[in-house]
């Protein structure tokens, strides 16, 4: 049994939490719902994400199951507001520091990084982000990898790139078998459209 | 400028319609705010969607923008209550009616058709639900593509094809390089894993 613990706040962005969701929660229906995914923010009211998305989160930071991964997604949120919140960051620290994983994606891993747990790892983040990132210090920044695994904390590239490290993570926590029918059953077979620039019908 | 009306109902499938939520944002933040996304529902109360998710709907039914755009999610939600539902079938005909495109995402093919808009109509579904769909009759099924145009009516496979499928339309309708910016900002280069068997470092 695995605990997926997602944080959201205000201005996170809506894809960085929701695409891990959908693999976190997935895995665990393809085995029986043997696991459980929650999101935990300040208080349970509700979150507005960078998008405009309003979330209802399930439990408060002081009121959650012990988690086995951690997750904190990026979004104005996590850069411009959450990096200079005390209570969000002691938190990140400890629930860190218990969990098995710690892992964010796009700006979220300014988020861990503020809140000390990526302090001396290799991390990745969203390409705009990259340089603010590595000028905070004591950070080594990976350009060009989708995901970085340094020993238990996995941070990813923007946005849509929380998708491929949760699918990652659910083959190391349950198998490489198990992630391939989690990505059957998302249908993950990407086919982004305009990579050739061909004549319009 | 574009409106994006996004229906949502319990147990809706979550990345079923934030992926293409995530892309429609983007696109608009990336045009100066141009764009509205809203998320519609038959009331305000919160969703509970198909992994647990809640999520507030912006407008009811009766209430809500003339829409541009017309995306309907998939999930257990769509494909075993809202086929039954004649209240939110007689709004998509109404609108999809009213509307440029009408789209889909995973079983919200069934939704579509159960509410006429696909009938006699090529379409993508997920690939667990392409037999039953097509014994619905007055449809043909697309087995292969990641998701199909038929005239105003676009339809996508299993759940992350709705990704794809957004960022073509927002190509169509604000041009491929506004299309290729969107896919740059939300980083969407997949590299799913466990695409090779590789041996455990």
């Amino acid at each position: 049994m695995t605990i997926y613990g997602l944080l959201i706040f205000d201005r996170a962005e809506e894809l960085d939490f929701v695409g891990p969701w959908e693999i976190f929660t997935a895995s665990s229906m393809l085995r029986d719902g043997a696991d459980t995914a929650v999101l935990i923010a300040e208080t349970t009211d509700p979150v507005r994400c960078n998008k405009g998305m309003r979330v209802l989160p399930d439990h408060r930071l002081d009121d959650h199951p012990p988690l086995d991964v951690l997750l904190v997604p990026g979004g104005n949120g996590a850069r411009e507001v959450q990096v200079h919140n005390p209570v969000v960051k002691d938190w990140i620290a400890k629930v860190a520091a218990e969990a098995a994983w710690a892992t964010s994606v796009c700006t979220g891993a300014a988020l861990l990084h503020a809140s000390g747990v990526a302090r001396g790892r290799r991390v990745a983040t969203h390409f705009s982000y990259e340089d603010r990132l590595e000028a905070a210090g004591d950070v080594t920044v990976v350009r060009d990898a989708r995901y970085v695994v340094d020993g238990n904390v996995v941070t990813s590239q923007g946005v849509s790139a929380g998708i491929d490290m949760a699918l990652w993570l659910v083959g190391r926590l349950h198998g490489r078998d198990h992630a391939r029918q989690v990505r059957r059953y998302v249908q993950y077979e990407p086919a982004p459209p305009y990579l050739a620039d061909e004549p319009v019908a």
